[in-house]
């Protein structure tokens, strides 16, 4: 399971703005036949910070997410409504795809 | 979703001991009636360092984890074997939630 924390800032006057382009986006992706997990999550002490938690089986499948037409509508849309730069934290999955206790 | 991302640095030398601990702990708590998520993540540029993403129904499923067998039996494993303290960082999640986008 290959994972990007997605660590998103976004200008107090645009958040309902992005939340809903990412949920569009969300309902796209979760349909990719190589995505896993697409979260989105919010901070609670802090609205206009989110972290979307996108896992992807393959490397592959992830960069394939990067040319879909959802991806490319949610980009172009969200790109001025940033406070600053968003932050892609590359994580490997041990669990759930290696779970074997006897190894 | 009720989230929490937590972030564990493990000395070096107790990893593979630390992540077979945490394998048990994994299978376990995946199980659990409110579990949504038990993602166990290494860093791919620091060996060391771990994030659980523990995802669940409400925060009363969050906190029953705790009062688990399993968990108790993690956290008193792995006590010794912390490089510094764990921390937890909450999370609301929005999607899969909430993902009505005429909302």
């Amino acid at each position: 399971m290959y994972v990007t924390l997605v660590h998103v800032h976004v200008v107090a006057d645009r958040v309902d703005d992005f939340m809903k382009a990412t949920k569009v986006n969300h309902e796209h992706s979760v349909q990719e036949p190589g995505c896993l997990r697409f979260d989105v999550l919010r901070d609670p002490d802090d609205g206009t910070r989110f972290i979307l938690y996108e896992a992807y089986k393959t490397p592959e499948d992830a960069a394939a997410h990067k040319q879909t037409r959802h991806y490319e509508l949610w980009r172009d849309t969200v790109a001025n409504w940033m406070a600053q730069p968003r932050r892609g934290e590359p994580m490997l999955g041990v669990c759930p795809n290696h779970c074997k206790t006897d190894e």
